[in-house]
């Protein structure tokens, strides 16, 4: 099946002792096409490697979510996590992409559907000919494009599945993700990534603070917002009820599965391999702020509440994880440490400010995901290395001024404001249509019997 | 350690400024030696990455399988996966390799036993001098192809073990999976991947849903058939007592992993990185299939049974993963998801089959690979696309009337009747030498107490 | 983003037609620069990758030693194995990877604190000028030289939880990592690895059986000294009390994941991709080692406690991957299965052996980490090949005499005598200022209460 190998290059040697003039200049001819197919080989075996570990993040957040939800809810929120990935794979592949990445205006592609239309990928640059001009700058094929970007959508929509568990109805959950993961991630990832209005303007989100993060957290805050707290979380006059989750060596796996699926996410941002050193850079400043987001949420954590807690240093690395993607590429070593441990930091405290504002999240996404996300993307604002960014952007603290930061803020502004807002839409139309929280008696019982008629853990 | 890299080039160019003609030669046959190696290497890479995902998956199956199983007999079945890797090794180091891939005739490979024998790996195609020629087609090193195909040969095994779970001893089951990956796999792999009699027949199987999946599944079902059903399944007159597995969140993370690992079994099928675009497509089709399983396998199981039933789910992910094995390279995205949700009905219908013929599969893994291992190699001879398959074998449904589809159903038929016939003798003769199943009150105390004098969750 | 590429190539076919001579060198220049960049990218994604891999070991830690530990201390356990990849990551920048590969003496690096000095890398051989001269036969990023050495450091401080778990506190286990991955671990590394005394001498540790694991047992050791017993193991009298594990499927889970994780750890180490054919081959020696481990563990396992024990044959797996990890360059096949088997019966005695002198270890790591680790690397210099060692070093049994195997014992002895000697300083230090056990009756109600107010499973 394979033509190309050494095979042909011992074969092709024998013609090597003829004229030097045309002969060279036909020999460098194919060499240097065998070392540009190397190289798309190479990137594409990088980027889909790197998405493998993309789509085990979602092993991740159904191993969190289901060690931090109540055992009776467990098989709801594990089937929310494993169907995510199954409606969104074919929602993005039908009409997300397209309106991503797909050529169009500022606001959206209007070409591509089902990833189809002219293109000529894996060329690159002014070299490429097709309908999605916004990924040009990446000489993988088509399908690997597709594949890395699926992966980042489905992403956004596991993320709503933390805020709104122990409440939602299976379908509701899942015809919302649907249409998060079709209309609404992949209108604002196109402002972003897809050659939009944010992108012209000067925004930068590397890996996805805001284009993922923040936009799974406001989704799942419109969520919460219309589905309401979990019954009995604030109904204890003046406190809040705490409920644990049941199985931590699930979360502490969910932790692993996500921090290890973080090394695809960032690194593999770079959809390709022709500068290894930004590459290992971004793995050790992804792992360093992970790092110290752990140790910054497990000193906050036994500072406010006298014990070092294991759910919220879990949750700390995410925290800096979140924190770290929109910036990974673009900050040094010291200060990726910096934003990880004032992610942990923040983390803390974000839990505490939901539940007296009872906004009822059960596993943290809202802290995580939507709190660290944005002050990922601002922190980039503060610590940009002009050497590093496209453009030579600076942080607020590398001599940029405010107007990086003000981009950076505007980005976050509209993207929240947007999502937010079309989100908050789609659930109670959502709800108006075929409901979206089960009955109190079924709360009470758990989904697993009364929405799967199963349990997770039976005799 | 190393004696290649950007030293060298930078060495080596202080000789550049000579005379034309002959250095010239010179130096193009170095570089096109560099950038062979650098083909091989990459090559190599990939393929072992991609084995190590395949090894990964056998921890999908022993988490699906266990939490699939009652906690009583959790140990038997975790230690039966987990053994069953070990001595799958062995066995193909020691023969099997040799069997399925060494020189011999159209029925068996009669060279290689231990890995070894003449091989100047990683030259490719006639310039491949050795006893492996069948995978001559490969420019990586011996090493790296017997790895690849190891972690594949020890899949088989592992999927009988979910067919005889919670009734069979596991020193039998042992016994039983050596001589599988030692003979019976290496065969009917010889006819297909090892230049047989199938092969030259035209038969097409890229990645495995016969070679692999439906062997697993035949060796099982005559497991099963030797074994009887487990008490208490069939005994309630006229209906079937279910008997629920015990631990949900393990069978979501196995169907996560075994996705995951898929990720290797079909991409990494290509066994080199000449063709990118052939990996991303089959990245996405795989994935598409997995996707559309998973949906169709839901939507089934709520009409059948009234509830969206997650471990069904979870089996659709893995009935469209088997089925779009073979066919992965061969068809397109949209047909992938079409072949993926077919599986995904039909995984529902064949657990419901088998059970109204008291053939006790705990696990559902004949529905899975058998069935849908069956399905996906003819639905190959059904939307085979000729610009895609060696040969431009065609499908049914793209211009290649019933040639081809025959094609495949005499492969169906013929590793069906031969895997069937030989397991279920030497599932024979295990029983009369060594016993196969425990006494009645073992496997009501359970196996793990009974066979291994441990419980899996003990206080 | 990415500058270089297919379209680059094309662009530059444009200029070949001009006069022959320095044109042609000119684009030799060119070609061989391309090439040399494609070299180190490779190298780059297949270290960072495999070092991915061996991250993920820290997951299979937690799952395994959280199964091996009862339920109560679940969260403690788990913590600490969360935690210290943190503390080890801050610790190995700051200091540690300095002290290993800094410049400096044969004792320890004096050159390159917190990642930083002068430095050329990818540049390798006489053309790397920088700090880091140890790593300079490998030509990949400091990034990725940092990265998949730091995941190695972590490795040895993980190993140590195990040794020390249900008692201890958990500040006090933290405050030793840092110091264990700031000084202890990477001074002994410079010695082997960082182009210390022993290196000189040509002791050799491929992959880290002495460097990594005996030293993660050495400091194990001195901690459960300094500890003493868990309560009521040695109490009975004349007998050993079994304190069995809670969770079976989750040691499974971190065996499967350790296995998995060692195909980063060993073939990883060749740090680049200059000879496939060895990537390969200790791809294949890893893991028939392990696979002889399970099989061997298992027969001994029946024969000496009547059944097959399921965590004593992960325990063999490790065994013989930890055995496999310093020799699996440098043997052969057979001989990598050899290693494992012995391997996995020296590690069922061992545990005997360490209970019968109240060596209380509760997850195995003494027999696993340090017997096989001291084991794997004296069966380097009983095994080694010549023709694959560097310098030809030869085994007993290959011609070498006892010349190469006295200094892998002068290798073994002196670092034992380093890391067990420092390590029981630094823990009675740590044991003097904040205390190490837990009060009795917080041991007895357990530790996840006690020190983290929280339980693994709620209701």
């Amino acid at each position: 099946m394979r033509i190309f190998g050494p095979t042909a290059i011992i074969l092709g040697l024998a013609s090597l002792l003829s004229e030097p003039g045309s002969a060279w200049a036909q020999d460098a001819t194919a060499i240097q096409k065998s070392v540009g197919d190397l190289r798309v080989a190479l990137d594409t075996v990088w980027v889909l490697v790197a998405g493998f570990l993309v789509f085990w993040m979602h092993a991740g957040f159904a191993m969190l979510e289901a060690g931090l939800c109540r055992a009776k809810n467990t098989i709801a929120i594990l089937y929310k996590n494993f169907g995510v990935v199954a409606v969104s794979s074919i929602a993005f592949w039908i009409i997300g992409f397209a309106l991503m990445f797909g050529d169009g205006n500022t606001l959206f592609g209007t070409k591509g559907l089902f990833v189809m239309g002219t293109d000529n990928s894996p060329a690159m640059g002014d070299a490429y000919k097709g309908v999605f001009d916004a990924l040009n700058w990446t000489g993988i094929p088509l399908m690997a494009k597709f594949f890395f970007q699926l992966v980042f959508a489905a992403t956004a929509a596991t993320i709503v599945s933390g805020c709104v568990a122990e409440r939602i109805h299976f379908s509701s959950f899942m015809i919302f993700s649907f249409v998060l993961v079709a209309i609404i991630y992949p209108i604002q990832g196109h402002w972003i990534w897809g050659g939009g209005w944010l992108a012209k303007l000067g925004f930068l989100d590397f890996a996805g603070s805001t284009v993922v993060h923040s936009v799974g957290g406001w989704a799942g805050l419109a969520g919460i917002i219309v589905l309401g707290p979990r019954m009995g979380k604030y109904e204890a006059a003046g406190r809040v009820t705490p409920i644990p989750g049941h199985n931590m060596p699930l979360v502490t796996l969910g932790g692993f599965i996500l921090w290890l699926g973080w090394f695809g996410f960032n690194p593999g941002s770079t959809m390709g391999t022709s500068d290894p050193s930004l590459i290992a850079h971004i793995a050790v400043t992804t792992n360093l702020a992970a790092a110290a987001g752990v140790i910054s949420s497990s000193l906050t954590s036994r500072f406010m509440f006298g014990k070092a807690d294991l759910s919220m240093s879990v949750n700390g690395a995410l925290a800096g994880l979140v924190a770290i993607t929109a910036p990974c590429a673009f900050v040094t070593p010291a200060v990726s440490i910096l934003i990880g441990a004032f992610a942990g930091f923040i983390v803390c405290l974000s839990v505490t400010f939901f539940d007296n504002r009872k906004i009822d999240d059960p596993v943290g996404a809202l802290s995580v995901h939507l709190v660290c996300g944005i002050f990922g993307t601002l922190a980039l604002g503060l610590f940009a290395v002009p050497a590093l960014t496209p453009g030579g952007s600076a942080g607020l603290f590398y001599g940029g001024g405010y107007a990086f930061l003000i981009k950076q803020a505007i980005g976050v502004v509209a993207v929240g404001a947007f999502t937010f807002t079309l989100s908050l839409i789609l659930w109670k139309v959502v709800k108006a249509i075929i409901g979206m929280r089960v009955d109190p008696e079924d709360e009470n019982t758990g989904l697993d019997l009364a929405e799967h008629g199963m349990e997770a853990y039976p005799r």
